[in-house]
């Protein structure tokens, strides 16, 4: 296939991301910017464009020079607008999250595949060159055996009138997560704390906490109110811990070699336990060289060459649906007071990673 | 009363700093530094010293040059040794924690009230400048609301035989934040989640979730295997947020005029919640100038006048009973699966600020 | 006058910005991207753009829907292009420095003025939020008299083959300083010391200092050679002192009510003087907040005003003049040893702010 | 030799330091601290010391328990004090700098000569772990040729009344250089611009530029009127660059494999040079743990360690020497308008590194 002509459907806050991104990616053709409001999306192309602009889904949908659409419209319309597109035999790139429930989310999948259509999430972090190192070095056994996540993305936020602070920031930390662990470490159990000192309606402040296969344990900080910005994310292994920090652009990954070892001599009883030898390693800490690419730039790129070579994206359906299989647990916890759930489908992760 | 004979119980790692900082405080006079080991307490005072070294708590205590100890030994030990302490009518300064059980400190408590002793918990940080100007500004109303509270204590810790990082750690914070909040919002519930990667018996990352009066909710990262040391804490209220980074010593506390407001118009239907209008404040951030002092000195300063004045100290033994209950319903929450769980004994709380 | 027609002249490292900067700005209409390489141009533009390409700055100068150009060739062409420009009767909006030699600077200004068209410099900075709010503090009085200006300037860098690193970076400093100063306070002399340690032919590192009237001294450290980027002010004050960081834009501003005073008793002699009573103030920080507006954009805008209003810009000729003047004076400190040399025109400064 | 014993001369800012130090550094014995002000010196002993005063430098020098003194009063008086203790047969270390002037500091290193006693100047940076690291990389080859050096050592400092910035701050940066620099690359001419903004009688804000062996400069930023503290030293090599933040504990080092190289065709005439081809490295950052010693501690036992060894220590008189003979120049620089001049005796440089 050469060129893949392209619809970005709806010209909100993200729409004008995928259109610059979109128009100089080789190998897609934009076509069009769709949105209910013409004349937002006349706004977001400016005075100097040739893509044109539509308010009909419909007329975009029927149009053959579109093979592929990008759509970026709250997320409780993913489920209508994405299965108008794949009835109509386009490919689907969808912001996450891949829709509002995971019923919604396992119907486009399941369209998808009936379709043999690439259905892939905008995870957009995943796509970046510290996730890509990250990926790498955890999946690769760098850091040794995973012993703990710790996520903080908090900052003074859009308070959303819809959706929580849960289902609003965490879908970024828990496809980070499922982007770089092994596949042998896989979310069993979630529990979330939250609370709303605003009166917002839903949770503004919340904390996540996820059992992972093996002892692990994974948590997620996410609060709208936060005067200060924080996006770092912790790694911690038993050979080494990475810490990457989004907002030093200078400095993003620190690889420690620094840790605790604990060695307990063959022969002792349980009640030794207390004897066992910890010891603590303070080795040097590198900061790897990263390339400065735009993440959204490498979204497009998969996407493309995920249709062009008839292969699932690194972020396909299924990663969305394992999002929604946590973000529901979670809900739910923080429903009945903040016990560990299970999370569904933890049967079908090999199916993500393959 | 005069000068005040001290002696110093416990050579250990927080004895040293006893030693020094009591030397060092006008109307104490240091007389024993005792320890079982006495050549480790002879290692403590060096060559140069005058003070005396002692292996036997009895003939210490039976001193009548020493009114006052400050008790620096492992916490499972502090019920034996305050108390016989406080039987021979001594005041009484302990380490967090008060006791290794809420028991345990409740006989201490009791037992200091009835013979008119002082008890003080050692909670340094309560004494430092940072956390002297937040009580001001908490507690004087400054911030308006408290709506959360966020504290991480992470770095490459000493992993504890006897105890976990919530015990070892969490009364750091737990004290501050009863330090410096209104006394109209208390700890209701608590729940933790914990995890043991490397084998430790105990959890060496945990997360405390507190529920406060209010509907505010307080929050406790603790982590023995951070490669990275991060202590920082965040109080957000409806004025005003402050951020604590207590290893920035130029810029300990960062006030903001930022946060988010939120308008409710007089006749709207609960259905229109949605459409509230929320605002966003983006004013500017002050950092108060702080003096430089030693939190210890200032602690040994309290020690004495509580003593000479006869009146509570600031961190009298109920804030240490009030930790300790606190620490309790955590375990049990942990042992539990990290549901939430009352605290204990709120209603002693309006002893602790009287 | 209604919307003016642009035409941008140069499509390298800066063109694009301009491209994209005056296609959003409100009475500017962009009619054409020329450069002597169409290629280069058609690839800035992009596969979706309705602007002109031109390789012939004859054809656009000759387009009456032209009445301005924003020129970003190298500095050694400005005075032709610049020229030919105001000769076709153009208003001239030109990157810095203003030109190649500040004999040449001069007939451009002349030419302007004989022909009552705008001429600007394109000195970004002056145009950030942070640098307004500067001016506005600094020429306000807001932290009394100016004592010192360091401006720090330093990355792994472009190491330019015609010019050095003075020519190169510090026009962004001067022009910064020249936007700041309060008028009784202008560079009288100037002094440079510089080293080439890769053999490129020219400094490579260089230090700046400009002596100013009444007793103050300004510096500037620029360097193509570190690996760390830093791009840091101070400017220091009898009354506060601010201190600019530019790389970090959660807190680019502190304005420290901190320094030292000094208090002379009336009465002693000049022998006295060492005990003089010196004072520290040791007061709050208050971090400033500002809007986040693009700089370039502004640009585009006192561009457009300029022209409609018919006055000069902020950064007109004449400042582009007095940056030029300050670069020849350190160019022959330089060249003779590093010492002290006058900086010629400071009479023509009072044009500069009127 | 066995143990030897100590007097600490001035009780003073820096001599309670001296004392805590020499009574924890095995080998040597605290027999007095002496000081014109007796109760000065009781208080920084305290109440719990042995350790004996005096008011009389006579009567500690006269004490044959007493082989070596350790001077911490003011710079015009070390030449009445040190060669005292030379005269009466003690080895003597002694606060930065020297002495007052060149020549005096000539006098004393002759002095010690004659006797064959040591001098030591106590330049603490000299023997922190940051240093050590550094001076093994540098000389050792791991940078590459040096290009430049640049530190800044800024804060709100005391301002003397009896020495400017740069006798009083950059005889720490002047002993940092000669230790790390390979015994080929020495300093050769040096220039200074200063400027006294609040009327303190001499240069409060300075700048130093030094000509090195091989074109490479360096150049010391001091300040004792900024309100932010920096502590930084940049060396950038042809291989790798490092960066020294003193201030940030948990990073001191950062070493770069990232630079600009130049590859010159071999064909290519002069006229050419322009077209030099320029590379940019930007590969990984390397942070390498250092141990964590307090620096004094280090320097009391290289003072034991030459005496018993009979051996020059690291920072000897000759470097004390060339310390002064660089500052005298940059004070003749300042006064004469900042042109470079000559650093005196260049050609005792390797008596420093033998």
């Amino acid at each position: 296939m050469g060129t893949i002509g392209l619809a970005v459907i709806g010209a909100g806050y993200w729409g004008p991301n995928l259109v610059r991104n979109a128009q100089a990616t080789p190998g897609l053709r934009l076509e069009y910017l769709c949105d209910l409001d013409a004349d937002r999306a006349r706004r977001v192309l400016g005075d100097y464009s040739t893509v044109r602009v539509s308010d009909s889904l419909d007329e975009v949908l029927a149009d053959p020079a579109v093979q592929a659409v990008a759509i970026a419209t709250p997320a409780k319309t993913h489920l209508s607008v994405a299965m108008a597109a794949l009835a109509a035999g386009k490919h689907v790139l969808v912001e996450k999250p891949l829709a509002a429930t995971y019923a919604e989310g396992r119907q486009l999948v399941d369209a998808a595949d009936a379709r043999g259509l690439t259905l892939m999430l905008d995870h957009t972090y995943c796509y970046t060159p510290a996730v890509a190192h990250l990926r790498d070095l955890v999946r690769g056994g760098g850091i040794g055996a995973v012993q703990y996540l710790d996520s903080v993305r908090i900052n003074l936020g859009l308070v959303q009138p819809d959706v929580d602070v849960l289902w609003d920031l965490a879908p970024h930390d828990l496809s980070i997560f499922l982007s770089i662990l092994p596949d042998d470490v896989a979310p069993l159990a979630v529990a979330a704390h939250g609370s709303d000192p605003i009166g917002a309606g839903h949770a503004c402040v919340a904390h996540l906490t996820i059992q992972l296969t093996g002892g692990a344990m994974a948590h997620v900080h996410v609060n709208w109110l936060s005067p200060t910005k924080i996006r770092t994310m912790v790694i911690g292994g038993s050979a080494r811990t990475v810490v990457w920090d989004d907002l030093n652009p200078t400095q993003r990954l620190s690889v420690y070699d620094r840790g605790v070892d604990r060695s307990v001599p063959g022969d002792l009883g349980a009640e030794k336990r207390a004897q066992t030898i910890v010891s603590y390693r303070t080795g040097d800490m590198v900061a790897p060289a990263l390339p400065e690419k735009e993440a959204l730039r490498a979204v497009m790129a998969e996407f493309h060459a995920s249709i062009t070579e008839g292969r699932a994206p690194l972020t396909d359906g299924r990663s969305g649906l394992q999002v929604l299989s946590i973000l529901e647990a979670a809900s739910a916890s923080l429903a009945q007071g903040g016990a560990f759930l299970p999370v569904l489908g933890a049967d079908f992760r090999e199916g993500v990673k393959a």
